[in-house]
This record gives structure tokens, C-alpha cells and sequence, in this order.
């Protein structure tokens, strides 16, 4: 892989966020020559200090993927996109559905329509989600065929933007990968607001030595990613020619139910404290309930799998926030 | 049913189109108060030939539903909301995926966000497609709970415009119900240009003594609908309270070849020619093939069932336009 990045030309959207600067950091240890492209929209994830240790050696474009005319500026001469904007809050897109539906699909179609004018043979890596399943039956892994039945507007905006990739990989033949990603966590996610994910969010309550609410028995599993193995995930499909065209479920090592992950927290920071109470109504009527990922498929394909056990994971995430927790509070 | 429907405030968007008019002469027959909401966008399906025999009997306003500050006025004191309007054209939809995903999907979240905020009991029926299972299997039948696959932008947001419909009676408990159509003709539909199913052109073809010209062996299986037929689903589905919350395939009395729809037609017109020719690759490549619905849920749940044979609806059909074909050619 070493040899692969090196002078590479490389865009990621969404690339002061928190996968998009990971990834930004890997990139440029490769050798990579990447361009950063970030909207900054208030209370998403971009953040100027995830990109401090690397400002000096990529190019940042403060560009909405929404303007239609930068993008050809932006693909210009480039030659693999880490396609990672987009809204990820599922309470935000219940509250401004137009809003959610205008980054996660309309930009999609502008961005893939521009790659087909003026970029056609661009390899783009897409970060979707394993949302678009909707409620799965937790008794078994859900694979890449399992029918797609989002339940909320965010599921069905980012399901749109997935199927938009893969549509225009099939009539167009660009060079499109899916990667659905399941709950990701590690340094420099927001976790500054609760409306992106629980796991960002319990992850504030330990650094700030606050409580944890857990909604209803805690029992709901769910696998986690830690963000350096979903980099790797992405560096692998952008790579790997065999990707083309496909879509590939991440994964975690093994599953934990919410609680399980509080507690660790909990043994990491024994301050923390634990409490349940009733689910949100407004939450429950569009959770998903438990979910575990069957990655098999990138494993057998591209050789990927997740290598970094939850509890290393967590204690690494805490160690990056506790010297520079202000940056991530304001 | 002609109690239910009399003076019963009944909004149509999509109004002046195919299957908004014919509905449109149903319910005032029926004695409701009928206010029909058009954007008359060209190459669209609206038509005032559509409703020139009960112009006088409604209400018409000509609106964009992407306007946000028209629809709470439209909504004020209405009842029923058939929510019909729609681009409907996969060629149309490739060509420009932005107008598309504004029209099927964009407005369809204000028109719900409009309904819930405004309106949050009046009844929606939405006309859905069954061009959201994408490719069948089409030596059996497919029900409702096949898995959405679309394979054109069109397909795409047209699923998202239903599952937006679905979640907004889940979440907030919308009575929303989903039709899913196939394809459906008869009089007032738009013949004048080939980009809006091929039964359409078929037919304008045969009125103009022309060729129809069949793509690849004319042997792709699809099921049609009277359009009376169809305006009888949306009647049952909007009286019938069982129907909230539910989606529902339409269908036709037996499927038929491409090639015996031109043939019958051909019957109809001996002047008709019929040619084979290789498909086109671009519609080829978003072509879904065979499809035959099965409608037995509609049938056993809300008692609907197609009632008009192919032959005779395609003879009302050119009857119809024949002494008004100036007026579906500009």
C-alpha cells in the first residue's frame, strides 16, 4: 500500500470531519498529495484541530459540495475520491428533512454528474451506512443482500446516495465502491452535541467525568469500528481494483450491547457514572434496535478486517481528547 | 362510495395530468369538492384538454409544490390529498437526476412537512411506481415485500418519495397510503413525445398511422392498467380506513409481450406498422425488463381489482383522442 498512495492525487470530502481527517492523516504518512474539501457547516463535524498536526502538508478548499461550480475545479487532475460528506445526525434529519436531503442526495447526484463530465475514470470511495437496513434481525448478521428499509429521513437520503453511487457505476461505468459503516468511534469524532451518535456522545460523558443515560435496558448490540480500521478499509477498496462496482458491509470484532460499552467506559473512567431511564419517545420511533454486521464479504474479496479491540479503542480515544478537550467542546 | 365522496374537500396534485383528470371527472361525478393542483410544467403531463368538461366544476391553482408558501393554503380545510404529481420520465431523469430528485423526492418532503405541521389528519394517497423493485423475477409474481432495487435516478427517488410517505406514518402517524402502479394508459395521458412509457407512444403511433418500433424481441412481459381502474384504486384506497399505513401493488387482469401490445394495437389500426429494432443502449441499460404484479393484497384487503381487458381499454383509448388529437400533439 505504500508504494499505491505515493504521489497520488487525492480529494476527500468531508475531509476536516472526523473519518476524513483520519483519513487525511494516513494519506499524507503515504505520501499522498490530498485536498481537503469541508463546508465547516456549524455543528457537523469539521473542525480545524483535527488537521493541526498535517495543515502544512494538504490543501484545504472551504467548498459546500453543494456549490455547482467548484467541483470541477476540485476533481480536476485528481485521481481517487474519498467520498465522505455528508449529514450523519438521524434527530437533525427528522428536524430539517430538506436540509439532510440537499448533502446526503442532491449533492450526491451534482458530485457523481460532475465526476461523469469531467472526471470519468476517478476511483471514488463512498462512506455509506448501515442504516439503510433499517431494524434487522439481530439474531444473525446481516449481509450485503439483506433488503435496504430505512426508518428514518437520514436512512432514506443516504440509501439514495449509495444507490445513486452504484447507478452510476452500472450505466456509466464509473469506478464507484460502497463501504457501509457501522458505529465508528475514535479521536477526532465531534463530541460536542448528543445528535451524532450514541457512541460520540458517551464519549463526552467519561472525559467530562458526567453521566451516561442509557435508554431503556441497554441491551441493544451493535458492533464499533475504530476509525483507524475504517481508514483502512477505505485505503484497501480505493486500492483494490476488485472493488469497482461494489458494496461492502464494516464491521467490529465482536458485538457489545450499549451497556457492555458504557461499563468499559466506566472502568476506564471510574467517575463516570451509569443510569438508565425510559427511551426518548422521539428516538425510539426511529432507532434500529440491535444490529451486528456480516463483513465477510471485504474480507474474502478485499482482505480487510477490523483489528482493534473496543476496550484499546476507547482508551486510545480517550488519551487523544483529554490534552486538547476544549478544542472539541466549543 | 358516492356517499363518502360527496362534498368531501378533495386536493389533486398533479391535477391536470394523466391520471390526476381522470380521477378529477370521477370525484366531482361523485360530488366532492374538487381543487386540482398543476405546475404545467412543459413536456410534463399536465393538459387543460385534460378537464375542459369540468372546468367549470373545480377549482384550479397553478403551483409548483416546491413552493413552500403556497401549500398550507392548499391544504386549509381539505380532507383527502391524492398526491399524483411527479416526473415520471427515466430518460427525462438521467438526463437531469437534480430536477428529478426535486420533483419526486424534495417536494414531497414539504408537501409531508406541510401535512404533519398543518393538516396532520388528512388523508394521502400517493401514487407510487412499481419501478422502485427495479429488475423481477418475472416467471412469478411480485408482491409487496420484494426488495427495492431501482435502476434508473427516477426509480431512486420515486422509492424515497414513498418510504418518506411510509415513515411519516410511522413516526408521526400520517394516514398515508402508497400505491404502487404499473403501466397504466387510457385517455389524457401525454402521447406527444416518446419519453413517458412506451403505451403512451404505442398509442400515439397508431393514431398517427405511424411505426411502432420494438426494442430488442418484444418479448418483455409487463402488466397494464385501465387508467379507470387505477382512478377506482385511489378512490378505494382514500375511503377505505384499513388502508392506512399500507403499501399496495396494482396490476392488470394478465400480463401481455410488448410485442401483443402492439399487435392488438395493430388490430385497432391496420395502418399501424410494427418494426424490430436492437435496444437502444442507453435505455437498455435502466430497462427493468419483464414485471408482473401481484395484486392480491389490494384485492383482499380493500377489495380493488383491474376490470378493464387490454383490448377494450385501448379502444376507448384511441376513441378518446381521435377527435382531439391537435390538442395532446402541441
Amino acid at each position: 500500500m505504500d508504494n499505491f498512495f505515493k504521489n497520488k492525487k487525492v480529494l476527500v470530502t468531508g475531509g476536516l470531519g472526523f473519518l476524513g481527517s483520519n483519513l487525511a492523516l494516513r494519506l499524507v504518512h503515504l505520501g499522498a498529495e490530498v485536498t481537503l474539501v469541508d463546508s465547516m457547516l456549524p455543528d457537523y463535524g469539521g473542525n480545524e484541530e483535527n488537521i493541526s498536526s498535517i495543515k502544512n502538508s494538504v490543501h484545504v478548499s472551504y467548498t459546500d459540495i453543494r456549490d455547482p461550480h467548484a467541483l470541477p475545479h476540485l476533481l480536476k487532475d485528481k485521481e481517487i475520491l474519498f467520498n465522505l460528506a455528508g449529514q450523519i445526525s438521524h434527530m437533525d434529519s427528522m428536524n430539517d428533512p430538506i436540509a439532510d436531503l440537499e448533502i446526503n442526495a442532491k449533492s450526491q447526484i451534482s458530485l457523481l454528474e460532475n465526476c461523469r463530465k469531467y472526471k470519468p475514470d476517478i476511483k471514488i470511495v463512498y462512506a455509506s451506512t448501515r442504516q439503510i437496513y433499517g431494524r434487522t434481525d439481530a439474531s444473525k448478521l446481516t449481509n450485503e443482500d439483506h433488503p435496504l428499509d430505512p426508518t428514518d429521513v437520514n436512512g432514506i437520503n443516504k440509501m439514495s446516495g449509495e444507490l445513486y453511487h452504484r447507478l452510476y457505476h452500472k450505466v456509466y461505468g464509473l469506478k464507484t465502491v460502497c463501504l457501509r459503516m457501522t458505529n465508528t468511534y475514535g479521536p477526532r469524532q465531534l463530541i460536542k452535541h448528543n445528535r451524532q451518535g450514541f457512541i460520540a456522545w458517551f464519549i463526552n460523558r467519561t472525559l467530562l467525568d458526567d453521566k451516561i443515560l442509557i435508554y431503556g435496558d441497554g441491551q441493544q448490540i451493535r458492533d464499533f469500528t475504530f476509525v483507524d480500521d475504517a481508514v483502512g478499509a477505505f485505503l484497501i477498496a480505493a486500492e483494490n481494483s476488485n472493488s469497482v462496482g461494489g458494496v461492502y458491509n464494516l464491521g467490529g470484532i465482536k458485538p457489545y450491547s450499549l451497556l457492555q460499552v458504557a461499563q468499559i467506559l466506566n472502568d476506564i473512567n471510574p467517575k463516570l457514572k451509569i443510569e438508565n431511564i425510559s427511551f426518548p419517545e422521539e428516538r425510539k420511533k426511529i432507532d434500529i434496535g440491535s444490529y451486528v454486521a456480516d463483513y465477510s464479504k471485504i474480507k474474502n474479496e478485499l482482505g480487510w478486517t477490523p483489528e482493534t479491540d473496543l476496550k484499546a479503542g476507547l482508551i486510545k480515544t480517550v488519551e487523544y481528547y483529554l490534552p486538547r478537550l476544549e478544542k472539541y467542546l466549543k
